[in-house]
């Protein structure tokens, strides 16, 4: 596979970090008062390399692809929904189009290898691998070639876009599998364990597609690394996601990670660049069985945790003006001393 | 004491919650899967009355006033900074004026007894009762004439303020030991597991608190109605609030709670008139000790849970854009039928 890993930069700064430690300790406030508020404003500072971080034109990129797997009924949606959800986003009907227009996000969405042709508009990138993967208990789902072209996609997307914070979000009936599959493999967990409901499986389907995924498992055993794994057990929209979370690293780009398969993104692009996470704010803790899993393998504390589970971004839409607000904090609160506020007795 | 509790309506309608619950199975998305935001949706209709509630011109009400238990050591800052900091939050640099300005919160802060004479300015209403209450271990805070005054104070205020939704903010220096009697009294818990270090104290501190805290609930053990245990162990701004909560549910404005203090004057409200609690939406779970507890006598579920010790409404505003969410979501987002989705298998 001819993927080159881009070089992340290293966010920590002994000295920036103190810096940032000393402003908001100076703030009006008793010290940590603002709680994990707090924590967020020094890792933003950190990120921007700033005492003072703006977070400038936010882009939510919608990365939406088709699974051969959810053929084995892995999903309790038909996979036209795929594309039928693209046509929502894009008309401003979804989720995640009400939210990003709440919050001023720009809304882009990527036909990473929709089962469908979409009529050119903009909002819209057609970066098209394949109509949808291959069936992955049949086969890898993607070639190395194809894992290598969405992941250059994902890259050359993030170059063109603007500002300095991405927000993720994604689509694909049949998802939640992948994302399992990457976390039993990348983390080295049972497949019960990372499998749920996803879009609204009872028990018994479930259990079903449980039993596909350790069959999906078993036949590629041989797919250890991240991104062998991610080619085999992957899709499209993840490959292309994990390409967009490697270039905005290495722009020192905040990056907000929505759900579970976000997160699954970003489990590969840990593997491979462990310095992405540095810029990673995660939204939130996932309903979907086996995101805390994941969060905790990425030693991550999300913001939210409201039981959401419908993924398209809308957690890390939701989560926006926290960040937002902690940029304010240190740009806009007083000092003790700017205020003429008497200190701790 | 001359004061009578208006008429809360009932926020239940089983017709509407079924309209709410039918328009938002529909949309698309699985069933239940914007979790907790769809419960919040469904409340923000019922409070509102409608199945398209739009929140309009939000009140952000600072309530501040001094302690007489103050000289008792019990808060690691002195009293003269709760005035320093009500000159903070008109000029701007607090906490809540800079979440207030981020989120166009209308900022009014009502001197319910502070210990200072503020020069007249916009934004700041002054409906002092007396300069700080007395010290709660050698008589009731408050007398009962006084106690009434503050909650017509509140009254009167949220009377005055026009929109349809009031977030909850306050300021005074010793009051976690006020809301920390309050719940010890009205919710029938040892004083040791309602107490925890405010703004600051170290463990030894808080054991001298405690100690403070138990001698006042002994001295007051005659108080034990709702109002009676607020002008013992209360304190002028959260009797304000506390008129405030009453007024704006029979108003059937949305009521958004900050952390422990705002919450100890819904636990009177409560006491006095349970149907509060159905305008009530809680922010988040505060660092503060006790804070829990109190979420959990009232059987309440906060959106956030970011360890904000702060109060002043800090985090009634950061989990403000959540209830804007939760309303466009009822009004924008597009049903299955409109967007053309395929509905599941």
């Amino acid at each position: 596979m001819h993927f080159q890993t881009p070089t992340i930069p290293d966010t920590t700064s002994p000295a920036l970090q103190q810096q940032l430690q000393t402003l908001l300790d100076q703030k009006t406030k008793p010290v940590g008062a603002l709680g994990r508020l707090e924590a967020l404003a020094l890792q933003l500072g950190l990120v921007l390399g700033t005492t003072a971080p703006r977070l400038v034109q936010p882009q939510m990129l919608v990365c939406a692809a088709d699974h051969g797997l959810a053929a084995r009924g892995v999903s309790a949606y038909p996979s036209d929904v795929t594309w039928q959800m693209v046509e929502n986003f894009l008309a401003g009907g979804a989720a995640v189009s009400v939210l990003a227009r709440q919050h001023g996000l720009a809304l882009t969405v990527v036909d990473c290898g929709v089962r469908h042709d979409f009529a050119p508009r903009p909002g819209l990138l057609v970066r098209k691998v394949a109509p949808g993967t291959q069936d992955a208990s049949a086969a890898p789902a993607m070639t190395a070639a194809q894992c290598a072209q969405a992941l250059a996609n994902g890259q050359a997307v993030v170059q063109g876009l603007p500002g300095n914070v991405l927000l993720l979000g994604e689509m694909g009936i049949g998802n939640t599998s992948a994302a399992s599959l990457l976390l039993a493999r990348l983390a080295g967990l049972p497949i019960e364990d990372c499998t749920g409901s996803g879009t609204g499986l009872d028990a018994a389907a479930v259990l079903r597609k449980t039993a596909v995924l350790r069959e999906v498992l078993a036949l590629h055993a041989q797919a250890i690394g991240p991104l062998d794994a991610l080619a085999a057990l992957g899709g499209f929209e993840i490959a292309t996601l994990v390409g967009a979370v490697l270039q905005a690293a290495s722009e020192r780009r905040v990056v907000v990670v929505d759900g579970f398969i976000t997160t699954a993104a970003v489990l590969v692009a840990h593997a491979l660049a462990p310095q992405v996470l540095g810029c990673c704010v995660f939204a939130h803790r996932s309903g979907e069985r086996g995101h805390g899993l994941m969060l905790q393998h990425l030693g991550a504390q999300p913001l939210l945790d409201l039981g959401l589970r419908l993924g398209e971004g809308s957690g890390a839409a939701l989560a926006w003006p926290l960040l937002e607000s902690a940029c304010r904090v240190l740009r806009e609160m007083a000092s003790f001393a700017q205020a003429g506020v008497a200190e701790k007795g």
